[in-house]
């Protein structure tokens, strides 16, 4: 039998992405209370049996290592299970031996309060892709992580980098309560725990945190706070740049901040001779490592869940900066739960759609059909869910428990509307393809989708505007950016629909324009497919050029050049809201990376891409943009352009 | 406001069952593996948000105490839910001021790795029944309990009672691996941990545990023991009678039991001239009280879990004992789990049916619209399961998955089963009955039923044989006494059919005989229906009499009299593998208190009830028999007979 590839830790299929996914969702923190996201939290299950079966030519010796309690059970090859005999068990955590001969070894793992996993040790008998896990009702093949493949890695545990942060600045002062205390800079967000120590044994009666130093001298409405710090207390994991500490002068402590992170390594680079780009490249990549752990996130302080429509952009953020397929894999496993589907993700229905559109761009990017197999079932059990919401003309709407957001916008939301189809058109488009994928006729879905888009040309696409309109059940006639922009962006808008979009509604004064970050994504990719390059430089540097004009080391959640201190930290009605290192900040690596540096896959798995830079915007460029199995370099020098594929060592 | 009755601890209905019920599943111990139950256990919710409104004619103070993380939202009533903005938000366990006017106040409480459960305490604003617990798909009044009234009892934890146990007697013994030791035997069962104090400071490299002194002195094949005892250790908890220490006299230790139960009390007795029924009364109370803990179990050494069939057995013992409405509902809501079943009870196809069965049994006993109502969806969607494994005849089946168990019996279980039938039929009767009590229209479940019986009738009555064929499709005709007991236990039997049945099944020793106490006990009742009373108290004195004097302190799961020791102790191929404590062994008391004492409702709730002794099995008498809000005492003196309603006065 041939020694095969060890993968670590073994557990049920989607199962740790839940496990961690709670664990992240309940991981909020405002003002001394806790805030588990407010849905329905799904469940991993607790008890999972691990099975192969192997041909032995020799006695061979193996471990099962387990979190949680079980048995093992060693069985002839092809006898059945019979519960009503005791079969032999043995312990976990003990060296076996079998052999030769043809066995089948099934471990079963229990865990109530954590996340039942196995790893199995020994030369032939040990993890690898072919166990099985079932929990009884159905099985399929184990999921593993590069995360977790040592033994002392607990899958139970976040598999935490740790990097110390020495404060940049120290200054004495007073705060928004009249306190005098020392504010402590450290120059770039932390996102991990604080350790202190203080000239005198009371400590201080309270820390403040802050992402900006107002926040952090506000020490009644901060978010963060900690009371009654000693020498040695450790706080909790907050995200934060600035500390206030009260009632002690710079000399009188000394405290450093131990970032904690989920490392995974940046492949790609850029150097050109646009030190603002240059520097809005770096402060994009920053804000994205920030967020991105265990899963994407949205945001470090606030709201640290795991938000379907901000993974998407996530998910297409991730080829130009990580090309890491896993931490797309744990976001969609995270965010789609079980199969028997209960609640849209997040509550959102246009945040489901996204996430059966993402399964696509996720194969694009990796060909791993593999994972598109393991997934298939939970994607159309999920657009099961969205058909049952249909109404006879085949438009999707919203029941009292679904939450319609599209974008915190001015959308005329009376009856069913555009915005919401388009993603449904392009879902069923998504499914058919998947399902042929699969092996599985996609003729069924692609029906769906002409007869949806054949209604929503007939109701919702007004000739005399020339664009999509909100609702036509409202009678409003009322045009926002949002469908129009949705159309171009999933390829849904023909060349002539495309022409008068651009007209009436993206270059149209007249139309409110975006306003979140969110949707500017959307908008900009609208307009790079729409070849205006030029308008989307100029934005990027206006938008995120003007955030770092305000010192900011992370992209915001959302920025108003007009805005002065501290309004410009409110959003939600909360004087320091808004999120300063926020996910969708730093869409500019897929702008730069993909329509300025111009790599992009031309079949799926980046079997083969082109690499296409629009020159014409630099003097000088030394990039890398990673594609499979490595990354492209990008050199413009002395007016000359070189490219070279540089392999990663570690694939 | 009026001032409510405090509950104590609430969470989301169902959800400390499925709790406690996968703590208890998986506290299955053998031979030093552990054993979480085979089937698939259904999880708790892992958020709650419980939400009560009060009109408040003053300022009052309450406080929120969780087992959990989350926070309390106030807010003035009639205010909707509004998501897009941070509302304000309150620490869990902080004393809050509001009032007067009307508020709604919502605890959002999440637990990860337990039961999230809250406790709000104040004069006006406190734990009551007026509290709703929402998951976020569907919301119901809270779940209490008894077992959690106090701030001090956290329902994550079973709340035990403790009694120590000292050794009846110390022998010095050789083990059967012959080893010198001493063999403590304690003189009844233990369910709990044990302490040990050892003269010398090495203790004894193991103990060995059995429930008779074949097993403990068996120290490689008993099913527990515990190696490397020290003083001070503190053993995991165990069921058992003796012990064998290894390695030391009698003199050089001394050890005490703590044995440890929730305490449910006892509301029976049982005292005549009949000293042999007296000791089999006694000891089946004892067996009886033994598992029942949480939930019904089926024994204490093994399996220690939760079976439905089982448990539908203690259903009906328990007004005869206890009268403890609780015990029966966090079973039933333990073995039934979430809405949307996965899978059959304990995976079996009848056991499931027992369930619904046992929904009636329980209204009849308690009278409790408010509990049927609460658990009707639950029946529903079982039910939905049920008729989904239905041919075209109205047959159920079992599908790859399910295990169709009815008895360890030699049944002829080709195709479909007459046994499964007959309790399909019940089930329908029952689920028509349940519609119409929660308001419903039971014709549906009516109709299907008199469909069945018909096809029963047509296909498994074999009216040459007088009798219930197992299986039609073997062409076989195959009698046993399963599918026949079943329907006349069950009430689906005219008088003709009755008569042919104890002429041809019951009474025919060419009928093999039941074999399983699980079995017995359903064909006990039948004697008992068909009026044989003498034939009951003959075979109760010889099968549990026979227990008796083989030195029992509980009753067994299985007895054949012709067996000697250690053979008597085997059972599953296994030497140890019968449970000397099992619960289905307990069913003389329900005997004794509904046919020979009896008592018995004729309406729901006890509303109104018989007390028919059977006078002529007695010269002299002293019992008590539960009964609504009391018992009544049967005293049979000098040739008088007398009964009084003693009330139960913390009623």
């Amino acid at each position: 039998m041939e020694n095969t590839k060890h993968i670590g830790w073994m557990w049920y299929p989607g199962d740790m992405e839940i496990y961690h996914g709670m664990l992240q969702n309940f991981s909020r923190e405002e003002r001394g209370y806790d805030w588990p996201a407010f849905w329905w939290p799904d469940n991993w299950n607790h008890r999972v049996l691990f099975e192969r079966t192997y041909e032995l030519q020799e006695e061979t010796r193996f471990t099962v290592h387990a979190k949680g309690i079980g048995n093992v059970v060693i069985k002839n090859a092809g006898t059945l299970r019979d519960i009503n005999v005791n079969e032999v068990k043995y312990p976990l955590e003990t060296e076996l031996t079998i052999g030769p001969g043809a066995y089948t070894v099934t471990a079963v793992v229990g865990n109530m309060s954590g996340l039942p996993c196995a790893f199995v040790e020994g030369e032939i008998i040990h993890s690898d892709e072919a166990w099985t896990a079932s929990n009884d009702l159905s099985s399929g093949p184990v999921g593993h992580s590069c995360l977790f493949r040592s033994l002392t890695r607990d899958p139970n545990e976040v598999p935490y980098s740790y990097r110390e942060v020495e404060p940049a600045a120290c200054t004495e002062k007073t705060s928004k309560a009249g306190n005098e205390g020392t504010l402590v800079d450290f120059g770039c967000a932390v996102n991990g725990s604080l350790k202190f120590d203080f000239d005198r044994p009371e400590g201080t009666p309270q820390i403040s945190y802050g992402e900006s130093d107002e926040e952090a001298l506000d020490e009644e409405r901060c978010y963060y706070f900690e009371k009654d710090v000693k020498s040695g207390t450790v706080s909790r994991r907050r995200a934060f740049r600035y500390i206030f500490v009260r009632g002690v002068k710079t000399t009188e402590f000394r405290v450093t901040a131990v970032h904690s992170y989920v490392d995974i390594p940046v492949k790609a680079a850029f150097r050109s001779d646009d030190e603002l780009l240059n520097r809005i490249f770096d402060v994009a990549v920053e804000t994205f490592r920030q967020c991105s752990g265990m899963f994407f996130i949205d945001g470090i302080k606030r709201d640290r869940w795991v938000w379907s429509g901000d993974a998407y952009q996530s998910y297409v953020v991730n080829p130009y900066i990580f090309f890491d397929k896993e931490i797309n894999e744990r976001t969609l496993l995270q965010l789609r739960g079980n199969l028997g589907i209960k609640q849209h993700l997040n509550t959102i229905v246009d945040y489901s759609m996204l996430w059966i559109i993402a399964l696509k761009q996720q194969y694009e990017m990796t060909g791993d059909l593999r994972f598109i197999e393991g997934i298939y079932e939970k994607a159309e059990d999920l657009t099961g869910l969205l058909m049952r919401q249909t109404n006879e003309l085949g438009f999707i709407y919203g029941r009292p428990q679904d939450w319609i957001f599209i974008d915190w916008a001015d959308i005329d939301k009376e009856g069913t509307l555009a915005a919401e189809q388009v993603l449904l058109v392009k879902t069923y488009e998504v499914m058919a393809e998947l399902a042929e994928l699969v092996g599985r006729d996609g003729n069924f879905y692609q029906e769906k989708k002409e007869a949806l888009y054949e209604n929503l040309l007939r109701y919702f696409w007004d000739e005399e505007k020339g664009a999509f309109i909100d609702s036509y059940e409202s009678g409003r006639r009322h045009v926002t950016r949002h469908a129009n922009i949705f159309a171009i962006f999933f390829d849904l808008a023909d060349e002539a629909m495309r022409e008068k979009i651009r007209k009436n509604v993206i270059m149209n004064p007249e139309i409110a324009e975006i306003t979140t970050p969110y949707f500017k994504f959307f908008e900009l990719e609208t307009l790079c497919r729409l070849g205006d390059l030029d308008e989307v430089m100029r934005r990027m540097k206006e938008y995120w050029g003007g955030m770092l004009e305000k010192d900011a080391v992370t992209f915001w959640e959302e920025f108003d050049p007009a805005q002065g201190s501290p309004e410009q930290y409110a959003m939600y009605a909360d004087p320091y809201g808004k999120s300063l290192c926020h996910a969708w900040g730093a869409s500019p690596i897929y702008f730069i990376g993909k329509y300025f540096l111009g790599v992009r896959p031309t079949a799926p798995g980046y079997e083969t891409y082109t690499v296409e830079p629009k020159l014409q915007y630099f003097k000088a460029l030394d990039a890398k943009v990673p594609v499979r199995g490595g990354a492209v370099r990008l050199l413009l020098k002395d007016g000359t352009f070189t490219q070279e594929f540089l392999p990663d060592p570690a694939e």
